[in-house]
């Protein structure tokens, strides 16, 4: 495959997923996973997700704003991995908090769109990986 | 649920997945996911895996063996997620060889249980965290 079909495979499967997994760098500089979901997309240049400020990934994110995001399909065939590295910008602003809510958000954020415990992360992409067929290709976002 | 509960879910979860999220320092000290193939089980407080010596987490983890496992389900309820945080030790001793090697790995080692792209990871776990109903809950291991 040429770069430019993986780049498509690789789009069609970050918006497809509303499950990611989301890679932090944890107090000890040790590697930290947690799944997220995915709440909206920049095609692979940037992934919107929403999350709790006291949660502990988000303490993570404000020592040190390295991260990852792997999207991965291996229910169906064929099997593929994407890895998007980056770093994560932290957003509190009405912009990003609007952008992400929707109806049921009260659910979690119960005083709503400016609910203190609410925060929003964007993972902005510098370099893609994607893993299919045995073999992996690298390239570089946006 | 009581820790002893909590122990008892997580293990489940590592007994019955047979994929896992590796995350890994990458070479510029951000964090880096891959799915990889859970190969045996001491429990909780280590997981095998084997892989190619090749392969670019194999080079990432000599330089930094800090590493953790996540194991996921949420293609059923109830929804659950386990993070083991710990060390990793590279083995190519005949002993952690042949623990792993079985019929068909041959294919991926064409050289047999010595292939020198053979190398067996041993992720030592010293820390857990278990997702589940939205609350977390952390544990030391072994």
């Amino acid at each position: 495959m040429n770069e430019a079909k993986i780049r498509e495979k690789a789009l069609e499967l970050v918006e497809r997923s509303n499950i990611a997994f989301l890679g932090t760098i944890g107090s000890d500089g040790g590697p930290e996973i947690k799944a997220v979901q995915v709440a909206d997309r920049e095609g692979m240049s940037a992934v919107w997700i929403s999350t709790n400020t006291s949660s502990e990934h988000v303490g993570q994110l404000e020592r040190d704003p390295r991260a990852c995001l792997y999207f991965v399909q291996y229910d169906r065939e064929p099997w593929a991995g994407l890895l998007l590295r980056g770093r994560v910008e932290i957003r509190r602003d009405p912009e990003a908090r609007e952008r992400l809510w929707e109806e049921g958000c009260e659910k979690y954020y119960p005083e709503g769109v400016y609910d203190p415990d609410y925060t929003v992360l964007r993972l902005i992409a510098e370099r893609g990986k994607f893993w299919q067929f045995g073999t992996k290709v690298g390239f570089d976002l946006p």
